[in-house]
């Protein structure tokens, strides 16, 4: 006789994009519309009674934050960055948890939403910080990017080595997520937990313990399985603009990839078979969350959500059983 | 023989000049300093381990906000109030939760901190719909405020009557905490929780239940009141900018208020003893709470709360035993 369990834990990362399509302006209007959608497609896991943490990016709306200030710089004192992000887990958090409370309640189900803004713990020897790789905010004159440097001393680099000048800011690894007990024990509870925003809010520990925060932005999909990790998930689902993984992915012979191992998906992400800056760092999120005892991490795009939750879609990476 | 019992549960109302000191630009450094200080003066509750749910102001950073997605207007779109409300309760609530977690590590007290996004339901036929009464936002030429009426829909007013022109938005009643369950859980289990920020973000909820952001803002101690009965505290702890209440406040015959019975107190405030914009929504929040069933209310300023706690200082408002 099967004994009753525990629904599984499952940690949801919303694609970069979630919030506000490539190309739109970023109004209210889309943010809300791209909100419904994608829980829309969340309540294929709600009606398994799954339990829910989910995060998500900021790029869009933290780059907005940054022009905003920067034009009216003379007139309010700007905010460094790591406050720039905790904003964006306020406003983002709030238009998801809206969302999916309104989805929620259309279907009669009574679970309650939450965001919890979540700072992340980075080293601050990373190497990131002798190297920002990281492109941030407006793109900025020759001229204006010269003043940047010297006045503010940030970081300035041309996108591609020869595109239009813009801020770039490290990417440390994140180590640990500061909250992951309250997220933990609210979703263990039932409730639906936002958390993780933007990748956290980056803090590094000074040599005697105290916090400070990060002119930094953390992968997202890197502190989503950390999260992951630290609150015990046992599936880890990236959501992207693909339906699943591909072998030699923009080649004639590009191959979708169904189900793979740990040790299959290491070999293949050395032999280079995924991009740097798009497939490479959620194929890598995957594989830290399965190497620190992750069961299974799932990629694949919203639309294909709910036959990848019964095995007929998606890339599935399987670890421990 | 005296039996353990849970430590209480306090919530801890910051005044609204809690992060930035009247007249100071509201720079981080200005954020930091205030909130290193009032995170000292709550260490004097955190030795005595209570419980602790944290609500705070928000309308100098709501209104930078505001002035600054003004100035980019062309460039950015502006976002709704609500959304607004929401970045300040991730940038402040961040900034606090960083200086509290800063100072339990100095002190080697193992305490977590969380800020929790926090809306508040309001009833869509408050009657403050229909009389807008809350200044927001920078002030406007006689011009502007013409023409963000005409063209906005905002309505705008003269501050004390013939002040400057700005904008004016309603306050209506809280009605319900969505997330109380949460912030109570969370800080029942010891993690010091930072919740209702700005007085929450106000929802109304449609015929169907769908719940929509409101262009509002909600007093924030009467928010503050209305979670502590939610959460079921045991004291409400309202911080101000006086080290108690007065009779006849402002005359020659002014006089402070040490303890006071939920009777006495209804009385004076009925004979108008407090001031309408500054004592009064403390004083009216203090009532709420206990006529909900609350045991006790505090009134009084940061400076004087280690000795308001032990009974020699402040306004103590006493409802049931």
């Amino acid at each position: 006789m099967s004994q009753p369990t525990a629904p599984p834990l499952v940690l949801v990362a919303l694609g970069g994009h979630a919030f506000v399509k490539k190309n739109a302006r970023g109004t209210i209007e889309d943010h809300e519309t791209s909100a419904a959608r994608i829980s829309e497609v969340l309540m294929h896991l709600v009606e398994r009674e799954y339990r829910l943490i989910i995060t998500h990016g900021n790029g869009p709306q933290v780059g907005a934050l940054l022009a905003q200030q920067e034009l009216a710089r003379h007139e309010v004192p700007p905010m460094p960055l790591d406050v720039l992000v905790a904003m964006t887990e306020g406003s983002l958090g709030y238009i998801l948890q809206q969302s999916l409370l309104n989805r929620l309640g259309e279907r009669k189900v009574r679970r309650w939403v939450v965001t919890m803004v979540t700072q992340v713990l980075v080293d601050e020897d990373d190497p990131a910080f002798q190297e920002p790789t990281k492109f941030i905010g407006p793109t900025l004159s020759e001229r204006e990017s010269e003043r940047k440097r010297t006045r503010m001393g940030w970081e300035v680099a041309r996108e591609g080595g020869d595109g239009e000048w813009r801020r770039v800011v490290p990417s440390p690894r994140p180590l640990r997520i500061l909250q992951h007990r309250m997220i933990r024990d609210a979703a263990c509870k039932g409730h639906i937990v936002v958390a993780g925003g933007g990748g956290g809010i980056p803090v590094r520990a000074e040599a005697d313990g105290r916090l400070v925060g990060v002119e930094g932005v953390v992968d997202k999909d890197l502190t989503s399985s950390v999260l992951a990790r630290d609150v015990g998930a046992s599936l880890l689902v990236i959501l992207t603009a693909e339906p699943s993984v591909y072998k030699n992915f923009g080649s004639p012979d590009q191959k979708p990839i169904g189900a793979v191992t740990l040790e299959e998906i290491e070999a293949l992400l050395e032999a280079g078979h995924f991009a740097a800056g798009s497939m490479g760092p959620k194929i890598e999120a995957a594989i830290e969350f399965l190497r620190s005892g992750g069961r299974r991490a799932l990629i694949t795009d919203p639309d294909s959500l709910p036959e990848a939750i019964r095995g007929r879609a998606g890339t599935h990476v399987v670890g421990e059983v």
